[in-house]
């Protein structure tokens, strides 16, 4: 079997792409065993819902009639899921929902490709999309992908977005004749990746004033991949969908139903405003693959059909607060807060988000970057979460996968590395 | 919870998009419950593989050690699956693999996302692909979403690609300035969608011929969706990753492991033997999903360890030859070949592809679209199926997914309106 020697020409788009800076991060933990990886966002494996699981593919077996949980299922998703998804909702922002409700849902491979449907089918190489500083980094490179500009939000230190200020930039794409270029806000804003932070409904209501003043058709993309994954206590605001303030702006609510329960399964889905916009999203899904896995919604359908779900998600929350708790304990105790760095305990989420000590060049490559492979430990560099800033001082510390000892064996590298750091700048 | 007032405005491809033809007969039959359908490509029910696909879950559930299948997998796919797909496609076309052919096969949510992904990282609006007369509609849909032009292979009244006149057409298009926009081939070339048809080795190496004599870089996808479907003999023909006649040409091979087992499941992969395409092809299925289910892939892994996927494939050729045989002989019986139709019986896949009696048009809407609707049947026309070139009078009926009772009733219905037809013209 021969290599290739007449290569192939790509499109722009295959010219663009560049690899995903996690999967170089992810190659660095593959081929050295005995480092300890803070940096992939993977769930904790021990709780893995196997019996859930098991039980309900048993269960769907069991069902007389025809198997049609193992036939091809339909573009949209599964329609008792789609429900189940707006249901949950709903009660989640605790309004009532109707029949069309149900119809603006649709289900995605992970909410990922619901993401780069709804981008794809609105933007063009050039255009802007708004995102929080700090953003997702997976999205980040995936605008890159496709020529599109992330644009940071105008952030108050407190990490509020200055909505005067954006609302003063955006007049002033306006009067430069460029305002078609801006066609959405992504907001991750439920225990973000990769702050834990969360967006206040006040928030979001004065981002709504926003866009209705400057009254150009720019989207809104809610990313609450984590809203169920808060530790003792929902955040309370409610969903851009759900609030009257977004009346008339195209609002896109992307959810996971396996990030809390199990990521193998890769459900995602979305909840989209704009008729028109969805319609656009599905066409373009047939062309991805015309439905998603109608077995792993079915399971889905199953769990959600009972208590099962919900009981799954009390047993994690506690787990993740409990290592949340131990990781964050451990970086304190090894003096990681004394030598400069700093960080909020977040009430939800997977991450801790560290502030090195200013000047700190955390980035791939930097020395301390070096320092910690060597030392055995890991972490995503923050300046790969900003779009259109440079900021060279933070570290995305994960608490999802390791285990409470290795999470405190991971944090005494991390802390010792810090230190040491500490000593020669001193 | 409002209605969109301001929208929002798309990129080319949003703008460029349509819904897909299959949708709106799908929902023709999802309204008039008596209606059959002979359009839908979906597979046999009642053989769905219920109990080796409950018995792999609960060998999994079972398995000492984490429950990995239920937690993120990789973007490429698992590696012991990738090793099966390379080892199945290696022992079908009698050569032997290595480790480097096990790194070509990567993972998709079935065939239909590598399509997209490979043919987005080659194509630009304005590109050109080249395709069977007929070929797959679902892949001519995608290209004019995408803005490609999708050109007829110059083709013989038996079905054979007219390779000169192909080589004539590059060289015209190679002297008008314009072969930069030629990227691909694309070949349905085992038990084709739509006309059952497969490719000899020898048209493959000669198309090979033509492709190094024009010496530019146009890639080869081979989609190989229904080569396991064949009735009772493999076709012959070596795949194009395995003929050394393509050595420097860019191939990629797309098969599917859920359509001859249960699609529900939504496994596809794809070999390319082009390390450059490949590693584009990953990045952005690493925008799109980075990963497809760990959880299908692992059950996939379950029955490809020992007999269960192969006798199930034994149980399912023997289904589909007796679906074809009572639609066939349906057909025959009711005397629409007596009133002008006729068609070849195929060896494998799920279709017969008729032609109409000469100047009938079949279309979507045309009067006899119509009269078999009124009548209960639907069908796939068969202009869809043609890139360029406008042909009115083919139907492409599926003996996939109706009982045998149910296939013949609707040839039946079928039968009668071709034939209420040649009353009325003649």
């Amino acid at each position: 079997m021969g290599s290739s020697n007449l290569n192939v020409s790509y499109s722009k788009l295959g010219q663009n792409l560049v690899p995903s800076a996690i999967a170089s991060v992810m190659t660095i933990a593959l081929e050295n065993p005995n480092i300890l990886s803070l940096a992939a966002g993977f769930t904790d494996s021990h709780s893995l819902p196997v019996l859930d699981v098991s039980d309900a593919v048993k269960s769907l077996s069991e069902r007389p009639g025809s198997a049609e949980y193992l036939q091809y299922g339909t573009n949209q998703g599964r329609s008792a899921l789609r429900s189940r998804v707006a249901g949950r909702l709903m009660t989640q922002d605790g309004i009532s929902i109707d029949e069309e409700d149900r119809k603006r849902v649709f289900i995605t491979n992970g909410s990922q490709q619901a993401l780069f449907l709804a981008t794809q089918v609105l933007c063009d190489t050039g255009d802007i999309v708004f995102v929080e500083s700090p953003s997702y980094f997976v999205y980040l490179e995936m605008l890159k992908g496709e020529g599109v500009e992330a644009r940071s939000l105008p952030t108050r230190g407190d990490g509020s977005i200055d909505l005067p200020a954006l609302e003063k930039e955006l007049v002033g794409i306006r009067n430069a004749g460029e305002i078609g270029r801006v066609k959405a806000v992504y907001l991750v804003s439920y225990f973000s990746n990769p702050t834990g932070e969360s967006r206040s409904e006040e928030e979001k209501i004065e981002l709504a004033g926003v866009l209705r003043r400057i009254g150009e058709p720019i989207a809104v993309i809610e990313d609450a991949a984590y809203r169920d994954l808060y530790f003792t206590h929902e955040h309370p605001a409610r969903s851009i969908v759900s609030l009257n303030a977004f009346e008339g702006i195209s609002c896109l609510y992307l959810t996971t139903l396996t990030k809390p329960f199990a990521t193998g399964l890769k459900i995602g889905s979305g909840f989209c405003t704009d008729a028109k916009w969805l319609e656009r999203i599905l066409w373009l899904k047939g062309h991805h693959d015309f439905g998603s896995s109608n077995f792993t919604q079915a399971i889905l359908e199953e769990v959600l059909s009972d208590d099962c779900f919900d009981n799954h998600l009390r047993i994690i929350r506690r787990i993740y607060q409990e290592k949340m708790n131990a990781l964050h304990a451990a970086l304190c105790d090894g003096g990681l807060t004394e030598v400069g760095w700093s960080w909020k305990e977040p009430s939800g989420g997977l991450y801790l988000w560290l502030k090195a000590p200013e000047g700190l060049d955390t980035r791939m490559g930097s020395e301390f970057w070096k320092a910690c492979c060597q030392n055995g430990v890991l972490y995503v560099p923050g300046d790969l979460c900003y779009g259109g800033v440079e900021v060279f001082d933070n570290v995305r510390l994960s608490f999802g996968v390791l285990e409470q000892e290795k999470l405190k064996e991971a944090a005494s590298r991390f802390t010792e590395t810090a230190i040491s750091f500490s000593r020669i700048k001193s």
